[in-house]
């Protein structure tokens, strides 16, 4: 048995339990969002500035995922987010199995997340371009950001995770002054990758952009609702 | 067969072909140095930076790694450096194999990087905080990059390439008065983790802090020598 086949198990075995979550999420008419990025582009600011806001007409919940600390949970927490804490140890992604044991479970007491009382659940994946990009979680979008300190040539290098995104965030624009960087240059390799991406540029920091993120994330609700 | 097991068979492959490029670098008294950071950390702007003014006393070559295009390697042969492109398709991180396979070899033409000829080598690795920090690549010595951009508790977040690295550069402190971010609580969340750590601020934009970086490197290389 070579390594590529066992990668292959591994990721179908991770397609089951996927697939599984996304069944259990259609039953709950609960909205699922996978969100990536590298480590530092502002996934968490994103989350603290939007979901306050969203949390007045939806009821909602964040897995946070990172190889170790509660930090990020915590600093939702602080904003009256209800946000559960995956540690992956070593590991550069979360896979679906450590996203269904929270799903609907009990145990531990206090770390459950009950699908069928939540309208949008968001899960914040490791800081990684590379590993959660063939990580299926079960999610309704896959949301990936990159920030404009990082360089426009990102998507160029890491075509895989924009190609099987669906939304594609550019943070931090408020330091686009400041930095070598074209916003259109970024979207175009983006959109070179993947035609099909939906694109918005915001400032997590200034509020910038966050209205048309919010309206994003609604539309992902409301569709889910109908179906 | 688990996966665990399968792992560790892998990374003592890799061992294998790391002290083999060690032996090899030991016996022509070439440094060997492995860059990693995250995405957009700076470590091409670094090199960019650097590598003109020791390249007018020491002999040199970059391996760069990325997952796909040969953009980094031209940034550097732009500047008159000697870079060849490593694209590793889908994979995370570096091989010692795959820093092997250019070593001392004649095909591709023009591909190759002999060692007998160099004083420093430098491999960029995949920008990645996980999975270059479990493969060893024969260097001498680890360096880990992070930028003012991506939050001071990332040393918390990602430990492991933290405590396996020799030095901590954080990168674009010109950006510092735009961003919430404490260098002092960054550097001491590093040293938390690695207590040996050697730590240095620089702007690879503005050249703060790159005439320190530049004795670093010529230590490293004038100690290689004198082993």
């Amino acid at each position: 048995m070579n390594r590529i086949e066992i990668n292959e198990k591994v990721l179908s075995k991770n397609d089951i339990v996927a697939a599984r979550i996304r069944e259990k999420a259609a039953q709950t008419r609960t909205a699922v969002i996978n969100l990536t990025s590298s480590p530092g582009s502002g996934k968490t600011s994103l989350l603290e500035a939007l979901l306050p806001r969203l949390q007045t007409k939806y009821r909602l919940a964040v897995i946070e995922g990172d190889l170790r600390t509660e930090n990020d949970a915590d600093r939702l927490r602080q904003r009256g987010i209800n946000a559960i804490q995956i540690q992956t140890g070593d590991a550069c992604h979360l896979e679906a199995a450590q996203v269904e044991a929270l799903l609907g479970t009990t145990e531990p007491a206090g770390c459950a997340i009950e699908l069928e009382t939540l309208d949008l659940l968001i899960i914040e994946n490791i800081g990684n371009l590379v590993c959660p990009a063939s990580y299926d979680l079960g999610e309704d979008a896959f949301f990936v950001m990159l920030s404009v300190t990082e360089g426009d040539d990102k998507p160029a290098k890491y075509p895989t995770i924009f190609f099987n995104a669906d939304y594609f965030i550019l943070n931090k624009i408020d330091l686009a002054p400041y930095v070598d960087f074209s916003i259109e240059k970024c979207i175009a390799n983006a959109l070179a990758v993947n035609a099909r991406l939906k694109t918005a540029t915001i400032s997590a920091r200034t509020g910038a952009g966050l209205d048309e993120i919010a309206q994003v994330i609604e539309d992902i609700i409301v569709a889910k609702k109908a179906n």
